[in-house]
């Protein structure tokens, strides 16, 4: 483990390491969206990955890589609301170490259950504060803190989903994702370094939720006080790391995201793909549709869809309104949604 | 075109007349699902067929047998409210041919601009009555009526969908599809007949919609004055056809499902499966949950999924509650929802 940047190389080794273990997720097209927008867009759907996201490919690869080294440890320990806490069991479970997973108090029943169905002890803990002293707890006694994006391994692993796509030959003008913590675009960043380094990657992100731009503007960290208010849950971190943010700096650029703008995407590439597209992943297409329309010729974009776990409340706030009216040809045309 | 049964291979024929034109579309599992339930549900997905159901296998075999036929017609009228105006607008396009889809006015705008999006001239009928005026007028000037179940071509059509299934060698204990016109039951009928003749087949339907289960115990056409109030749009026709009447009266049994169950499966197959699964298919999956529950044994059962075309609306009937609060193994063991 080390703060200096990664070799590209680290994302096929990574890739390795956990194919055995995770789905190689589809690429989709629409025919459609590819006509009304007049470009090409090619979603890498990890909604298709175990536990329905893209973590479980970092999880892996840290736990595979403790298990290489002989320093599997006696049990893991995680604290998240979101899909990394699943990634974490599932991991465990294939490595053989219990997990004790830290979920908030209102973390949905049904993320609470398909924790505990992949063999974890979940506990449910009232404040942060109160996570960090039983993550800190669980530590002293042997756990490893397996970390959602502050973790070589774990972005190195987030890396081999855009190493799927370009090593399957596709080669894009430009490549999206959503930025959380960073770990999921700095391992994009590194994969496409490895397989097409002249190829730019952009990071999307809420505009309710900027803080990964405003550091990126401004060459500094900047750090939420709270948790920021947007539909995209995944995006909600209120800081990335110094780890993360050697590769962000790297980027080609930032778009920010309106939250309707979220849902209109939420609806129509549901709609499209057939699959259910995460809000956090709607952001990448937003910031990539952003970036297209700049464009003088008809490009080939490749975003990264990050997953397609869903918790019914968000679903009822996303199908509130019909956005599905303006189509998107329309909609690039700014005609009101 | 006759009213005698069909002999079962007319569903191979299909089969290879529309291949090229359609999606060998997949069949998903859940481990999860199948985890908590005791058995194997094995879903053939016709969400992820062209148009997103699989209206399209029965509307291109019509047309294409047509056009071997030599007898192509000048152009292609259908009137729906459902999938049907989709599919039968791409079919027309691959063989050539005009068509004008009738739609009902509270028709939503996306499946208006999805429809002329294939091609097809849309208009909009205020009523039932003025559509029929209309359909005959247009037949009197030389227009193919695509019926949407009442056709041989179409229900041989649809019975490729099973056909795929069984012919990659599954061999269910049952198998469940829905009941609207009786179309996709079938074609699902006649190509077990074909491959796995032992194996039954069992229709469901709403509980409010439920004209073909009373038409199969009383063994007489049950026919509804007025539109049923279902969620499950697919399912809402007033009657079946002597047509394919004669195939459901064969078949293994039927399901009446209620509203509630209708929506707990849309809500966990959504989930499970990550593709948006249509009120109508999540139908089958409850009637063949009811039957698996009545089972001493672990079965494998596969569930014909219709489609996964769902208005703005409907998805916000969906999602107005919280199912996924009860795992499927709490449910069958009838923990209220």
């Amino acid at each position: 483990m080390t703060d200096k940047p990664l070799a590209p190389a680290v994302v096929a080794q990574a890739h390795e390491r956990i194919a055995p273990f995770i789905n190689q997720t589809p690429l989709f097209r629409s025919t459609l969206l590819n006509h009304w927008l007049g470009h090409e867009f090619v979603f890498k759907v990890e909604g298709f990955q175990k536990v329905g996201a893209f973590k479980v490919r970092g999880a892996l690869n840290a736990l595979l890589s403790l298990q290489e080294q002989g320093n599997l440890p006696d049990s893991v320990v995680a604290f998240s609301s979101g899909n990394h806490a699943q990634a974490a069991a599932y991991a465990a479970r294939q490595v053989g170490v219990p997990a004790t997973i830290l979920l908030p108090a209102d973390a949905s029943r049904v993320k609470r259950q398909a924790t505990a169905g992949y063999g974890a002890k979940v506990l449910v803990t009232g404040s942060r504060a109160e996570a960090e002293v039983k993550t800190t707890e669980l530590q002293e006694q042997g756990a490893y803190l397996l970390h959602p994006y502050d973790n070589d391994w774990v972005l190195a692993g987030q890396g081999t989903a855009a190493y799927e796509a370009l090593n399957a030959g596709l080669r894009p003008d430009a490549i999206f994702a959503t930025c959380g913590g960073g770990g999921w675009l700095s391992g994009t960043y590194l994969a496409t370094q490895l397989l097409a380094p002249g190829t730019p990657v952009y990071g999307a992100e809420p505009l309710q939720a900027n803080d990964a731009t405003q550091s990126y503007r401004s060459g500094d960290i900047i750090r939420f006080t709270n948790s920021p208010d947007t539909i995209a849950d995944g995006a909600r971190t209120l800081c990335v790391s110094p780890r993360t943010f050697q590769y962000l700096k790297r980027l080609a650029g930032f778009y920010e995201i309106e939250e309707q703008e979220i849902i209109y995407w939420t609806q129509w590439l549901t709609h499209l793909i057939k699959t259910p597209v995460e809000p956090t992943s709607a952001v990448a297409m937003a910031g990539a549709c952003a970036w297209a329309k700049s464009q003088p010729e008809p490009r080939r974009v490749l975003v990264m869809l990050s997953g397609g776990n869903i918790a019914p409340q968000t679903y009822e706030t996303i199908w509130a309104q019909d956005l599905l009216s303006v189509t998107p040809d329309r909609h690039i045309a700014d005609e009101p949604i």
